[in-house]
């Protein structure tokens, strides 16, 4: 059996294209270039809770880095380095050498260099630290949405959860449709460059892991505000054209995790602007409620114009 | 139960003192000083791997990050800010309080911030990713080591392993010598303001955790020069004194791992400016051997004169 010093060797080091100094020493080395602040996000995703065990490694190990970009992404930081932490039940070569082939095809998307890393042995861990760079003070937080602001998404999420719905079993999509919710599920693309894009145009900003209500949510606690949902603004006709029928489709988009689209706020004045940016992109944008002064109230409003208020708690590992 | 958000915010929000934005949003932000390097590590920690599950839970917070302030110790950097991601198997906030407790205590005595972090459900598991700042160009790496440096090593090296041999009950120490080895092993002393003072002075350095000679051995790979262990300079006598045998101690000392000690490469030039560090920092010293152009050899001189080569190979998690 090679040992854990050969495969990490074989199978994670790179040239690095931005790193002073990468994996092999006791610490790497790099450096920020001036003016701008460092973004750190880091998520440790465990077998059983965040993937099945028999996940295919390739899409794990996009997925793995994908979801920490999508973090830096939701802070209109520009994506840098990753170090890398992994416990493995056993040293197997042709799953490491799986994941690694997906950790890098994500790292060479996004200009992340692998700057660092650990290896050990133990139940399936895969903890990914990211750290972008910010125009100093650029940064879109979570706290920045004000009453009166507009509530945007991009992309069409809800996707993601369709594809759970599927491989449980919960709905029969057709082959294509499956493919697409699949892709989204499996190869979450971070919004990075839009991200970017929304600096000095967007207000609070996040990505949606959890849930669209639950990561509202977030927003509105950070914020001290509340909001307003509007069901007939949803992008809920693509979930219908995957073959989700209403109650599906409202719950995937509502409540559904792994969607990395952006969730963000922007005052009005800004529509023409964000119009021009979604078609700079080729990315649909969807306007889809208003911020309010009431903190902590969300409300749905439906198609026939009842309002009524919704739970906006996260998704909790411990509940 | 709290939930997961309820726990974090209880356990692990506490002001920070140098992290422009830290808990709480999709990243921190922070930013190194100016003509700084950051210096990057991360370490997993997994039950039954690298700790008992029933260790002392203040101990392993405690443990858990001082293991990563070692690693910036060892490069000459100066600790700046920590993430944790923690991987629990039930939110037992007893736990968590006595965790959170060591872990901040080991973040207070190094200046550590804890800029952010991510909690989940599944098998135990620790993983901090630590940055720090050095002056650009400054750090030690691996690869330093010139052939007729000396080679030095901190403190008092094996005190961690013989500490695990009492816990092992393979050997039975006194109540006071057990209590100085299992503080080296639960509370390990990481030797930054050491480790700063010896940039400009040290060559190549790591620290310590996988035992002396394997350790020894990547600074020999990394720099591609030999070196020779004086078994009659190796500091043996303070391991004897704990109740160690000859062979116990040697052993301890030599591939022991876990102590955290610096092992350490210098120009004999530099043999007064150490002894004066070493006294100003109240640390003992021991040089203990010689580095020579020999690429990948190794060898221990005995205290009769004979030499004989030995294996460098490290402590590998898959054998």
């Amino acid at each position: 059996m090679p040992s854990e010093f050969d495969l990490i060797r074989r199978h994670f080091t790179r040239p690095a294209r931005h790193t002073d100094l990468a994996v092999g020493d006791d610490a790497a080395l790099l450096a920020p270039r001036p003016g701008m602040q460092l973004a750190v996000s880091t998520d440790m995703l465990v077998a059983g809770t965040h993937f099945f065990a028999d996940t295919d490694p390739e899409a794990l190990g996009w997925k793995t880095l994908a979801v920490n970009v999508s973090d830096l992404a939701a802070m209109g930081a520009e994506p840098r380095w990753a170090v890398l932490a992994l416990a493995l039940p056993a040293a197997d070569e042709t799953w490491i050498d799986a994941f690694a082939r997906g950790f890098f095809a994500c790292a060479d998307a996004f200009g992340v260099d692998l700057a660092g890393g650990d290896t050990t042995r133990g139940p399936l861990n895969l903890c990914v630290t990211i750290f972008g760079e910010v125009p100093a003070g650029g940064a879109i937080t979570r706290s920045g949405a004000r009453a009166g602001d507009d509530l945007w998404i991009t992309g069409t999420p809800g996707q993601a959860a369709l594809g759970l719905a599927h491989l449980r079993n919960k709905v029969a999509l057709g082959p294509d449709a499956a493919r697409t919710c699949l892709a989204a599920l499996h190869r979450p693309q971070p919004r990075v460059a839009f991200g970017q894009a929304l600096r000095g145009v967007a207000g609070a900003m996040l990505d949606v892991s959890d849930g669209l209500l639950g990561d509202l949510g977030h927003i509105l606690e950070c914020s001290g505000c509340g909001a307003r949902v509007d069901v007939a603004a949803l992008p809920l006709a693509a979930l219908h054209a995957l073959g989700a029928d209403d109650a599906l489709a409202r719950r995937c988009l509502l409540s559904g995790g792994d969607d990395y689209e952006l969730l963000f706020t922007a005052p009005p004045a800004r529509r023409d602007r964000l119009a021009a940016l979604a078609q700079e992109h080729g990315l649909p944008l969807c306007r889809i409620g208003r911020i309010s002064a009431n903190a902590g109230e969300l409300l749905l409003r439906e198609a026939d114009g009842r309002e009524h208020p919704t739970a906006h708690s996260g998704y909790d590992h411990f509940a």
